[in-house]
C-alpha cells in the first residue's frame, strides 16, 4: 500500500503507556499525582461550565446544533465582532489545520519563530509544505522580516505565537500590527492567542484586539477555551478575521467538529468572566514564587507571559535527568529535549502543587 | 487573499438558525419537538457511559490520555484484534479525512455509490481529489467493478458504506470480500460500517467482521459511537486495518482530537452491551411499523438494515412540501431532496415518536 509522499516524512506515532499508569508503577497514590505539563488550568473550569456539561451529557446522543449559532454570538459579544468573522475548531489545533490545507500545499512555504508551538510544523508536513524558522529561538520581528523577504513568493503563512509556547516571551502588539502591515495581502498572518488572557492581563502592551485584526486583510486572531478558560479537555477553540477569510476556511470544517457538551461548556464559560479573573491573578500571584526560586537558585528563566514558566539549565544540569527523577515523585512536567533544549517547562499550579514542585526541584539542582 | 484552487469549489457554509430555534417560533414547546433526523440513538446512552461522563466532566480541565490506551484495548478485546490495528478518531468522519489526505491528491480519484455518505465527496473535494460515482444509487457491486476497471490507475480509494446511509440497503458481507480481493493492492477499500451493528443484528450475511478486514492489504473497516452506542453528541468513531494502514493514517492525527468525557464515556459504552441488544431490538420493532404503513399507504420504500428507513414518493406528492409541513407541527426528518431524491429519511424513534410521526404523516400524504 503507497501513501502520499509526506506521508513518509511524517514521524511514526508511537502510543506508549499513559503517564500515570507508569507513575502507579512506582508505587505512587494517582490523587498524588502533580501534573504541569500541559498548561492546564488548575483551578479547573468555571462552575457555570461545569453545571452546562451536566445537564448536556443527558443530550450525549444528539449532535450539537452544526450552526454553533449561541457560542459564535457570545464569542461575537465578547470581543465586538460579528458572528461571521468567527470560525469554530476542535481546538485552535484544527483552525490552523484547515488553514494549512487552505492557503498551502507542496510548493508554498510558512513561516515561524525558531521554537514554538510543535504543531505548526507538523501541519506543515502533514501537506509537505515548506518550513521557514528563525534562527532566534524567541520571536525575533527583524529576522522575521529578513527570512520573509528572502522567500517571499513561496511564504504564505507565517505564524506568530502570541504569547509563545514554549518559551513565555511575547511580542508587543505594536510590532505585531507593523509587522502585519509589511507583508503582502496575500500572506496570512496567524496570530496564535492560546495565551493571550494571560498576556495582556499582565502587560496591557501585549494586547491583540481580535476586532482589530477584522479589519485587516491579511490577518487571523486565534483563541481557545483550553487555558485561561479551563477547558483543555473539551477541545474548542475559535480564528476570528475578516469575511473572506472565515467563509473560506469555514468550507474546510466538517459538521459536528465539536461535541455536545462542550458546545454547552463553552458558552457558558464566556459567562463567567470572574472565573476567568481569579485564574489569572492566580497565576501571576504563583509565578512569582518561581521567579523567586530561580532567581535564588541562579537557574535561567524567560519572564512568561503564559500561565507556564521555562526553566533553562546550564551546562552542570540534565533536564530530562531532572524531569525523570522528579518522575519518580509523581511531579509530571514538560522537558523540552524534544525541542532541542536543556529546559524544563512547568504549568504554574495552585499554591499547593508549586510549592511540592519546588520542594522536589530544590532536591535536583 | 487566495487559496488553494479547490477551495473555490467547496460550497460556501450558510449558518442558519438552529432548526429547534425556528420550530419555537411556529409556537411549539421545545420538549414536544420530535427529532428524528440524525439517526441519533433514542434511547440515549448507556448509564454506564453517563457515569462515566458525569465523573469525567469533573476534570474537563484536563486533556485526555493521549495515547487512548484503554479505549483501544477495549476495542481491541471486542474485535478480537490487536490495539495496534486500531485508529481513534473525532467520530469516524474524521478517519475518512485522514484516508483521503494520505492516500489522494488532485491527480487521483476515489470511488462510490451513486447516493451514500456525502462526506466521502466532500472530503475528496477538499483536496481536489476526483470523484468517480456509480449510475445506480443503490451499492451496485458490477458496476463498482465496471467503474474501477475503467479509471484503475487513477481510483485509489473506494468507499462501501455497508449498510448505506441515506438509503439503508447493505451488501452481502461474501461479495464484499470478493470485491476487496478483485481490486488492486494498493487501492483502499473503505467499509463504512457506522451502521453494522444494525445490519447484522437483522441478517448474520450482512456481518463484515472488522478481525477478517485486519488481515487484508487493502482495506478498512471504520465503526463509530454515534449510532447504535447513542453518542452521537461525543465524536468517537475508529478505524480498524491492518498495522501498515494504521500506522500510516496515525501520522495525520493530531493529539488530544477526541474529548476527555468523549474517551470515558467510549470505554463505559463497550462494557454495556445490554443496551446494544435493547436499542437493536426496538430498533426492528419499531421498524416493522413503518413498513406497515409504508406497505398500507402505498409508499415506496428501501427494506432498510440500519436505524432508519427511507421513503421514496411518487410524483404526486413533494418531500420538501411534507417536510416543511410536518416541521410546523414540530416533527424534523430529512428531506433527500439535496441528493436529488423525492424521498424522506426518517430515524426510527422510540414508540411513542413514531406513532406521532405517522400521524402526522398520514395527514400529509
Amino acid at each position: 500500500m503507497n501513501f502520499n509522499p509526506q506521508i513518509s516524512n511524517l514521524p511514526i506515532y508511537e502510543a506508549g503507556k499513559p503517564i500515570e499508569l507508569v507513575i502507579r508503577e512506582f508505587g505512587i497514590n494517582p490523587k498524588d499525582i502533580i501534573k504541569l505539563a500541559s498548561n492546564e488550568n488548575p483551578l479547573g473550569c468555571s462552575p457555570l461550565a461545569l453545571e452546562a456539561m451536566e445537564k448536556s451529557i443527558q443530550k450525549a446522543n444528539l449532535y450539537p446544533d452544526d450552526s454553533y449559532y449561541e457560542l459564535k454570538d457570545s464569542l461575537a459579544n465578547l470581543y465586538n465582532i460579528n458572528s461571521k468573522n468567527i470560525v469554530i475548531g476542535s481546538g485552535s489545533d484544527q483552525v490552523i489545520e484547515f488553514i494549512m490545507h487552505a492557503k498551502l500545499n507542496p510548493n508554498l512555504a510558512m513561516l515561524c519563530a525558531g521554537i514554538t508551538f510543535a504543531m505548526y510544523e507538523i501541519y506543515a508536513k502533514h501537506i509537505g509544505a515548506k518550513i521557514y524558522k528563525t534562527q532566534s529561538h524567541k520571536h525575533d520581528i527583524n529576522e522575521l522580516k529578513e527570512l520573509y523577504n528572502q522567500h517571499k513568493d513561496e511564504i504564505k503563512v507565517i505564524f506568530l505565537c502570541l504569547p509563545n509556547n514554549p518559551l513565555g516571551e511575547c511580542l508587543d502588539a505594536s510590532d505585531v500590527y507593523e509587522f502585519i502591515s509589511s507583508v503582502d495581502k496575500d500572506t496570512l498572518v496567524v496570530i496564535d492567542g492560546a495565551y493571550m488572557e494571560f498576556a495582556k492581563f499582565k502587560d496591557s502592551k501585549k494586547a491583540i484586539n481580535p476586532k482589530d485584526i477584522v479589519s485587516l486583510p491579511n490577518a487571523i486572531y486565534l483563541g481557545t477555551f483550553s487555558k485561561a478558560y479551563g477547558l483543555g479537555g473539551m477541545r474548542v477553540g475559535y480564528g476570528i478575521a475578516n469575511e473572506l477569510i472565515i467563509t473560506a476556511i469555514s468550507k474546510l470544517r466538517a459538521p459536528f467538529n465539536i461535541t455536545t457538551p462542550s458546545l454547552a461548556a463553552a458558552i457558558a464559560a464566556i459567562k463567567d468572566q470572574d472565573f476567568i479573573a481569579q485564574t489569572l491573578k492566580n497565576n501571576l500571584k504563583e509565578m512569582s514564587v518561581y521567579e523567586k526560586f530561580a532567581k535564588d537558585n541562579d537557574i535561567e528563566f524567560i519572564p512568561s507571559y503564559t500561565n507556564f514558566i521555562t526553566f533553562i539549565f546550564d551546562n552542570s544540569k540534565n533536564s530530562t535527568q531532572i524531569c525523570d527523577n522528579l518522575l519518580k515523585n509523581g511531579i509530571i512536567l514538560r522537558n523540552l529535549q524534544s525541542y532541542g533544549l536543556n529546559a524544563i517547562r512547568i504549568t504554574i499550579g495552585t499554591s499547593m502543587q508549586n510549592t511540592k514542585v519546588l520542594e522536589a526541584l530544590k532536591k535536583e539542582i
